[in-house]
């Protein structure tokens, strides 16, 4: 039954990869097939189900940023992570520099750029790229996670404002190590290779409180698991967070290679793939399954019945 | 045992009413007792439980833009409503008009008091304040709501900026009925007068889909409680919403007259009173009373267990 | 020979008339004819010269912010005019309200509408508008000047903005006298009628350190003419005040009902009427006139000889 | 008698180098004694006078804004300076980068760091350090001109911010050329040590139009030095160029080393030594020094009578 509302939710969302485009500013994504789409969906009984190009490996971009506090909670502990970050929602583009400027000294919360390079820079001191690529496949139940050479390359050769925001963030104190170690750590993890399988697999992990449900093991404290939801929830989905909690209601993060990382709470984790985005940066057929989902299996936080 | 709870949580959090100061940008808020301190807890089940000052009257003051987003939706539709308000958080303070003139034209959610006058405005040619103190006192379960006539005066007299506001509105074309009526209404509705009873009252018909249970009736449409608890939890804290999303993670709206209304959806509702504020405007004591509720009693949407 | 300059001025500057249009946002102004273009140049030597539509009325506009400037440093003196009011330049637009609310909480300076309500509100309490009107018809040297009714009734009827404005200065402290009289003093003051021979005459007043050329006396002290004068120089063509500095080199203050007034000082006073508007609310003609006129005559500031 | 009043200026000024601190976000700027002062004054007709301390050398900081611009202006001419810099003074710290992000994308002027920076990029692949620096000596009437080695290596330690904003540029388009090359330039031209006398001599020449008086040779075009004199009159001294243009009348450009550069147009040229800074970077006693010769010599650009 969920086999079949998947593919009609599928059928449903098709046709909306025509009204995106791939992202454009860092040339490798934009040669992407914009049309294609998948969706995978993990249930905490061990069901699994697929629909469309799930196995289809694509940058994991902003998705990421997820992965990275993960790792600083547990390393460094939530005080030192929120010390200098924030955790409100700021309605800015994802790569904005004003706010930091303005009524704020540090970084709104770790789901922007600003936000996610100051988390890497309390990681790039204690805990190698090896490390993370083998906690990232831990987490996304997928052990063929790598790095796309290419899109780490093109990124690094388009890195001038996420450079800018690395600087500022040295000049107000919010970076105390090194920046460009910070930088290249940011980029290396923007450019693992995902499919829609390891999001469903990242998100079934966070369902199950930071379980790995099918071998009992714990991966990360359920501290851990609780802050990177709520945050998924008030800020994943870049300056449209706000709308999409109202008319979906799942804890989500996007990234501008086309992928979502949803996860309905104690129930499943959800993972698409769909690179045509809207102009907020969220995969703009992603969005549309994830509505047509929550609707119809009641996923949404504050669904009346479930 | 909750009973017990509520006394703990009470005498844990009273010491921090010395760390605020009542609202003093309305002269009328700023005579209250600031050391006053009540919680009271509706449970569906119908237990109800109250510890300090939830009988004493105050000031409603934002926590009635929940009841007139609530009643816009209700009568105008949500299309109608989030033409020209967003759903954002916005990170600025409660009272800005930045963003409007900026990166957007309309008000970014109903929480902050442009979005608020924006929403009054919809209402106000529809429905009179009569109707909205009778559909105040159903939702809150509490029939003894009326005006606060010294409030309304003194907070007329200290109108400037939401008049500031409202016109720049009706410049962008967001409000296109009558400024000043709009106006009158709006202060009318945050010149209420409730108890940490009422709230809870409030509380719990949110909590239970927007019926009330102790008749069974229903008061709004499943919707219109899915919608209002949404944005209570991405927006209803000013712009401390997101960590205290983290924090206590309980959809809430404050008030600076020292409420906060919170819904534990499906299980209750909670109405606090404590009138010193800290500096984002919300009640100091409210905040380490939810905040310790939460923990003991599992109340965080994506607690571990309930 | 300055006759034929005049001349030749306004063949070349015609053709640009078509690359402007007139203000659309007061319903009244936008009905004038954009072809319309006059220039008029008053010497200190007591040469009259003028050439194209010199007689026609048009609305004065934001040139009246430069005699309510001048009569309030007349009236209330340098110190109060600016102890809540700044002399910065602002680089925003002339209607703009963000700065107040971010880095400052006072009007940047009194050539935008937020330091010319701030001005205005020094005045209305110790002058009548018939006592500004006799003020505005001496410094012009022209006794026809009376308020056009239409254009003062569309204007108060397109207000919100302004009003906005108005009460968020009233909120800051900026404004202590009664915001409505001010804001109708204001706009009444911006809807007089004048020719580009009153600009020249203006100019002239101005050149001449206050003192009326022909009769010898007195109109201004030098203190305030030279304050008046600096002001236009770095304020007064709205945000392209820098530019026009650079490229024409002469204090000016442009109005959107087309004019600009031009002081060289010691030397001329101009006055333009070109309806035509550019982005910045200049007269697109009347700005090619002036850089005309400059390097022909060697009227800039720092121009190598005169 | 001109010699009297210099004297008399400086003992009238002198005690205001209590009220300010030299600058602290460079250390090695930090370490100046703050009580020094000093004034020198040249004019065309071949008049030299001194008073204080007007030959100890100190860093030019941001007064080589002006040297790089007409270098830049000589080199590569007006339109293509202009471009992608504009005229505006801002109304912003000097080293802001919020403007770049939010109205425009552009520097607003070159006289603030980003400008400069921009300015520093269309020169640096076109002429050497030394060819500036002998460039520099030329200009200043000053041999002795050397780069101050401590300083440079002091301010490249703390060029967050400006990498920050100069990575910014690159990423709005405006640099194209070598960005690290671009800031070395920059901290270079910024790290030059210069006397009182330096300054005189460079205001001197710019009074005069380019021309050096002392051997008719003409250093810059007319055009280069009136357009820098008219930027230094509307942008020169920070966020307070304004109310200095209308206090003092006179185009100069400050530099948190304590220098002011001042030209009195085909008068005098001026340098100020004061290290004691007030809040907007400008030096303390050197502005009430200028005020002071201002109204004393009539300097004032709309000055009464000369």
């Amino acid at each position: 039954m969920i086999q079949n509302l998947l593919d009609r939710a599928l059928a449903q969302a098709r046709p909306a990869v025509e009204l995106g485009e791939p992202a454009s500013y860092i040339p490798e994504l934009g040669k992407v097939d914009k049309r294609q789409l998948g969706v995978c969906l993990y249930t905490l009984e061990g069901g699994r189900y697929s629909a469309g190009d799930t196995r289809v490996r694509f940058s994991i971009q902003s998705i990421s940023k997820v992965i990275s506090l993960a790792a600083a909670l547990e390393r460094r502990g939530f005080d030192t992570v929120f010390q200098q970050v924030g955790m409100e929602p700021s309605g800015d583009a994802f790569n904005s520099l004003v706010r930091l400027e303005t009524s704020e000294s540090h970084p709104s919360n770790p789901m922007i750029n600003s936000g996610a390079i100051a988390v890497d820079s309390y990681l790039a001191p204690v805990i190698s790229f090896e490390e993370m690529l083998a906690f990232t496949r831990a987490l996304c139940l997928d052990r063929e996670i790598s790095l796309d050479e290419r899109v780490y390359r093109s990124e690094m050769s388009n890195i001038s404002r996420n450079r800018a925001i690395a600087y500022l963030l040295e000049n107000k104190g919010v970076i105390q190590s090194d920046v460009e170690q910070t930088l290249d750590f940011y980029v290396k993890m923007c450019s693992l290779s995902v499919t829609a399988e390891s999001l469903a697999g990242l998100g079934l992990v966070l369902a199950s409180g930071g379980v790995d449900p099918n071998t009992g093991a714990r991966l990360l404290k359920a501290e851990t698991a609780r802050v990177v939801k709520t945050i998924m929830l008030t800020c994943g989905m870049y300056n449209d967070s706000g709308q999409f909690a109202v008319r979906v209601g799942i804890p989500s993060k996007s990234g501008v290679g086309g992928g979502i990382l949803s996860v309905v709470d104690r129930r499943m984790g959800i993972g698409i793939f769909g690179p045509a985005l809207n102009q907020k940066g969220n995969s703009v057929a992603g969005e549309k399954l994830l509505e047509y989902l929550s609707a119809q299996l009641d996923l949404h936080i504050f669904a009346e019945q479930k």
